[in-house]
């Protein structure tokens, strides 16, 4: 069904899609490559969320060009005015010939409707070719669509023998800058960065993306003027942060998440009311409401209790671990609060998706199966 | 000084001496190639202790052909009657005009007299080329000759997060199979196995090489028949073992280190006696009593304890810690008791060598800096 051809201009649309990686959220990432007599004449993709689609780019591109030519996009083109007119009618009027999509929207109010809409314009249209290529570029957008829930990815870091602290609670720096470079680019893959008022407390932490701070290879690939601050979502289900905490004076938008408003706030921070469950917070209601703001994937990055609620929850697709070359004792503090479990049979299985030094340390990333 | 030539040949008994690695114990893998006019007359390698050294072969390979060679050895040839009569003599008497070895003898006892005594006879000499590598070969070798003590290797397996057992002890099984017959390869590398009591007692473990389990690389440059039993030594400091456990009825050695005597034992069992130190035994002591018996290495598999003692009396050169892709949470069982460890700063650390993936489990082998 589909030829070579088709197969090296898919690809090249992925390859275009790829660029917007860090600056699309909440949007996905989108290629498109129109070719007319096995030419390129136009290629664009999504950049950021409020601009035009990724078909936009390539018919402006194009030009006139565009009559007779095959489209190629990573997503099937939209039919729904937006923030801009629909994709679909866009390329009906260029008049293109054929356009061959490497998935449907997975949004199942819309999904099919594009590529139908270009259909009975007389257009020649294919689906499903590279699709999973095209999925695996927006885990969290797919799996939100589908199951109205973010993607989340739970960071953490520990010694070789799956200590995060001294017994003391001494913890700073256990894994070096390169695991720590590693964390801001996942950081800025990431649409949320969520953690706790202990954390945030404990630390200081600002959990925003410092563009000095990515590894080069990101910084190469993201130029500083385009650099966008995840959501920072905090769990505060006693109230305990103030306007003073150095997570308010940095750029970019914060969301605490708490049982009941409280206190004077500026225009970047909002509160997320969730429902109680037992001592804390409905971890499955705040999933719930921060897919229904557009999250589609979230970076966890706090201790063992929230990691192992979060685990046993079910709530956890990925997780990213940096061990550092040391030893610190069964003294030290876990990795991961499992309260309930007793039996070997029920403890949370995963499945290594990659292992790899970065730096001195190791980064284990694995799926939760 | 050294030529290319020079290179490609030590480089081909260095290929040569690791034939051995599974079973020249206690003796080091040694290779040797003889060449004369840019030609192989005669190669050999040391096969097992009590058997000719690698130029024993090599010679009676050459024959007459080796009046004139050059000797290429990666250890430098003996001067001492032992099992076997010294090699430097038989190079000598064979003709050879030139002897290069990858390095001196560590022995400080005899460390450069097989050279003098090549030197005295009218042969050319030389040392010193692709050095590193000969030492590679045999780690625990030149450790003990050096030290005195035989060169530590920590084995220990563990979830993701650090844990050995659930907090009911329940722990069976946790790495995969692929990660046992890695196992069965550390065992097999090493002149001997440890383990304490304790485990002995919990897993009724055997401690054996068992042929069948080795990996399939391994099983292939290392025939069945020549399969070689490490010593077995077993810490039972409250004299807690009995001639009834499994251990006794394999095939091989078993060395048990206590304070004092105590039973009837077979033949193939031998009672060590070291003194105590605190509520246990002295380690240090008994490390350097296994090197005084010729043990150069030692692979030890224990519970966390022991683990714990190890590191803290600096007695362990490499870890090699197997992962499975699971968490067991934090009331499991922990993997290193470091019991006087307060601050960070004086946490053992460790230098990655190695990380990779062993079936569904990650192997790392670190080396304790």
């Amino acid at each position: 069904m589909f030829s070579q051809d088709d197969h090296r201009w898919m690809s090249r649309a992925l390859e275009l899609a790829r660029r917007g990686v860090y600056t699309t959220a909440p949007n996905p990432c989108v290629g498109c490559v129109l070719v007319r007599d096995g030419e390129v004449v136009g290629e664009g993709y999504h950049q950021r969320a409020g601009e035009p689609h990724a078909e936009v780019y390539a018919l402006r591109a194009a030009g006139e060009k565009a009559r007779g030519a095959t489209a190629y996009v990573t997503l099937e083109p939209c039919s729904h005015h937006g923030r801009t007119p629909p994709c679909a009618n866009a390329l009906i009027e260029a008049g293109v010939a054929r356009v061959v999509a490497a998935m449907v929207d997975p949004n199942p109010q819309v999904g099919g409707r594009g590529l139908r809409l270009l259909s009975e314009a007389g257009i020649e249209t294919a689906h499903g070719l590279l699709a999973a290529e095209a999925e695996a570029l927006n885990p969290g957008f797919f799996k939100r669509m589908r199951t109205g829930f973010p993607r989340v990815t739970l960071k953490l870091g520990a010694s070789l023998d799956g200590r995060t602290a001294m017994a003391s609670g001494e913890s700073q720096w256990i894994t070096s800058p390169e695991a720590r470079r590693d964390v801001q680019r996942l950081r800025a893959r990431h649409d949320a960065v969520l953690s706790t008022a202990t954390t945030v407390l404990a630390d200081d932490a600002s959990l925003t993306v410092r563009w000095d701070e990515l590894p080069e290879g990101v910084k190469a690939a993201y130029p500083r003027e385009r650099l966008r601050q995840p959501k920072r979502i905090v769990i505060d289900s006693k109230n305990r942060l103030t306007p003073a905490q150095s997570l308010f004076a940095r750029e970019g938008e914060v969301w605490l998440a708490r049982h009941t408003a409280q206190g004077q706030w500026p225009a970047s921070v909002n509160e997320l009311l969730v429902p109680r469950l037992g001592e804390g917070l409905d971890l499955v209601s705040l999933f719930m409401l921060l897919a229904k703001q557009n999250i589609n994937s979230v970076l966890v990055e706090a201790g063992a209790s929230l990691a192992g609620a979060l685990i046993s929850a079910g709530l956890v697709d990925e997780l990213v671990l940096y061990q550092a070359p040391i030893l610190m004792g069964d003294a030290g503090r876990g990795l991961c609060h499992l309260p309930g479990l007793e039996k070997l049979a029920r403890a949370p299985k995963l499945e290594l998706s990659d292992v790899r030094r970065v730096g001195p340390d190791i980064r284990i990333t694995a799926k939760v199966v």
